[in-house]
């Protein structure tokens, strides 16, 4: 038995959902708009996707999507397609062709969303996968249990690498384990790269010295690859234990020879997400799409955060971190740590911990911390306290009986 | 004076149209969702990303995109942002995060496109463009004037290395200028990378040693960086003249180091675009995508085609084509040849040159081509006489006349 790749996705159609199935088929593997003598029924049982499931959902009397064909009635479906692995062989970027390639404009679509994707062992041989994941996370930041307490640098950008030093200093002082430079901040000439890693790391470092907790930095490297593999090699030169880049912003390519080059983690941002998946019958579920990042070498993916100040649902949220602390397959899990942020408190701490049912996160908070009035310590200690609390079952109010901080944080998280 | 990034978006907001503009214009520099004391007004007047422009539209009852504010009006509006180059320099990775990163989540947002793009001379010194382009293509093809006709290997995957090398036989018999791999085939065991370019540069150097034509093949050697280099070689050194990418597949980077090592033309295939693009009020337009595409050193980039089988109307497609033949920048053309296919006959050649008013592209037909009742060679006779007839400014019926294999085909073009 030949091993093949399963998509599922959302489809909406106005022509016989049958139809248009067998036409997503055709156009992604041997077929095209014509039938043509060269694909015989041997080459097509050979190469052709198949239709593995096509279950009708519901329908609607408006397309979701402007320019297909004109309909009374629009079918909605859930649709799985398999590959045989032989069409492209085990490789990222020509799965992504396969997948997610000359599909979402065709004619039979009003509608169409990739929900899911299973792939077979190959791919694990081929990929790498996260070199550090929650495992190797905890160990170089030195949080053994419970989230990540982390913050994001702010301004998002226009601090000089001094500015920024010292607004790190206030937080490592203040007990905090992660920061990230905003994905905006990369190698601006009023904040250039090696004096940003220089400055923070100095006070890093210091700190460690000091007390023995070295605080993970994730540094912004986005850029070309040889800047970015010259990055990386000053951020290890300079006793760093991360690196960030922009997924959309690199792509495939430019994020699997990070990983090939990195002997740090690399926490994935998703800036652009919107684009791909802001409409509701267009694009991407993050499920698939943080599996493809995942494989190539995230250790740490986006994933929002409940209650956040986006457009984004609570649900969505809970699924893409249950999607990205799930196995890419059985035989090999590259699970990565979700990162949790934008709005965040220790007032989502109980929630996020029931919907996901562990504490292997990164939970960011800006102005749940900043915004302390007993200052940052006493702002990471109360989103600590939280995690406590929630881990524990106890209520936020009980627990803050006994703690000052996040008695003082629940006056102002809201 | 600094150096300034323009980027021009369709935007539908709940909100007051001023304040979701600076809302936007703070995301995506120095602002975030809070008041921060450390954004003082110098560093908002040295980073903070500028409206400006914000120009009315229209308004709708209802929103393009769910998840944003509740309103009773949506405002449609023009907003043009701008940034100083300091932010991030003339990085393209960092540009995409900036014009296109956390911006389309946001709940002031219920529709956002990205449709327009200036950059400033930086960007044309750090970024090559593309190694051939019009030009370059011409001289490899040793097509003077008038278009490439081309066609693409269909079925798409399944063909072994010795059926794709026997359809091209009979395509550089016909007298074609150009071929393209389907984005499909890349490098399945039924038809390896390899034998399929030693198999098929043997029919096309055999056909130019004894005609001194040189057909155009365009391998698809979309891939991880390591096969993109190693297959690109294989193809130089079988005397190939031309690799074909992926682009959604690689991304910026991706792209970027296949440039720095090519020696060939890069077609680039947009396959995937229609996620990036078909809701109408969400994502890209394709003329600031191709902006960034050229400039890491695309040479042909994909348009569609007129009357194609694809949902896209004709203005799109027209909009895209007159996008990639303008200059980036007018101090670097960096002229790429626009790609027309989908559902391609002779019946198209008039109206696509009086849309774009010149003849430098690819015009690929498959169907148009292979159905000619008269074999391939009178169909790419019949779709090179169309062009002509447009060229001249003779309507199709008249030059006929004078053409068998013309007259022929348009009997079955439709």
């Amino acid at each position: 038995m030949s091993e093949r790749i399963y998509a599922t996705y959302w489809l909406e159609t106005g022509d016989d959902p049958r139809r248009a199935a067998d036409t997503i088929a055709g156009e992604q593997s041997s077929g095209t708009f014509v039938a043509l003598p060269t694909e015989t029924p041997e080459l097509k049982a050979r190469s052709g996707a198949r239709v593995e499931r096509l279950e009708i959902l519901d329908t609607s009397d408006e397309p979701h999507l402007a320019g297909g064909f004109a309909s009374n009635r629009y079918t909605r479906c859930t649709l799985e397609l398999s590959w045989p692995i032989e069409n492209f062989g085990p490789s990222l970027p020509n799965l992504m062709s396969t997948i997610a390639g000359n599909l979402f404009e065709l004619r039979q679509v009003s509608g169409l969303r990739l929900t899911g994707l299973k792939l077979p062992p190959s791919f694990a041989a081929a990929y790498p996968g996260p070199a550090f994941g929650i495992e190797g996370t905890r160990r170089l930041s030195g949080v053994t249990h419970g989230p990540l307490i982390g913050t994001i640098i702010k301004p998002s950008v226009g601090l000089s690498a001094e500015q920024t030093a010292q607004q790190v200093r206030e937080l490592v002082e203040g007990g905090i384990d992660f920061i990230k430079d905003d994905e905006l901040q990369a190698d601006g000439s009023h904040c250039p790269f090696d004096e940003r890693v220089k400055a923070v790391m100095r006070v890093v470092n210091e700190h460690a010295e000091r007390t023995g907790k070295k605080v993970m930095v994730a540094f912004n490297l986005t850029g070309d690859l040889d800047q970015m593999r010259r990055r990386h090699d000053l951020v290890l030169e300079h006793g760093g234990t991360c690196v960030m880049a922009v997924l959309n912003s690199v792509g495939l390519v430019g994020l699997h020879e990070l990983r090939r080059h990195s002997q740090l983690p690399i926490h994935a941002h998703r800036a652009g997400w919107g684009y791909l998946t802001r409409s509701e019958g267009l694009g991407w579920d993050y499920a698939p799409w943080q599996m493809l990042w995942r494989l190539a070498g995230a250790d740490h993916m986006h994933v929002n955060g409940l209650r956040n100040k986006f457009s984004e649902s609570d649900d969505s949220v809970i699924a893409s971190a249950r999607a990205v602390l799930a196995p890419v397959m059985p035989e090999a899990p590259m699970t990565a740590m979700p990162v949790f942020s934008s709005g965040q408190t220790g007032l989502q701490a109980a929630d996020t911990y029931a919907a996901i049912g562990r504490a292997d996160l990164i939970h960011t908070a800006g102005g749940g911390i900043f915004g302390h009035p007993q200052g940052v310590a006493a702002g990471v200690e109360a989103l600590r306290e939280a995690w406590v609390a929630a881990i524990e079952g106890v209520p936020l109010e009980r627990h803050a009986v006994r703690h000052a901080s996040l008695r003082a944080a629940l006056g102002f998280w809201k």
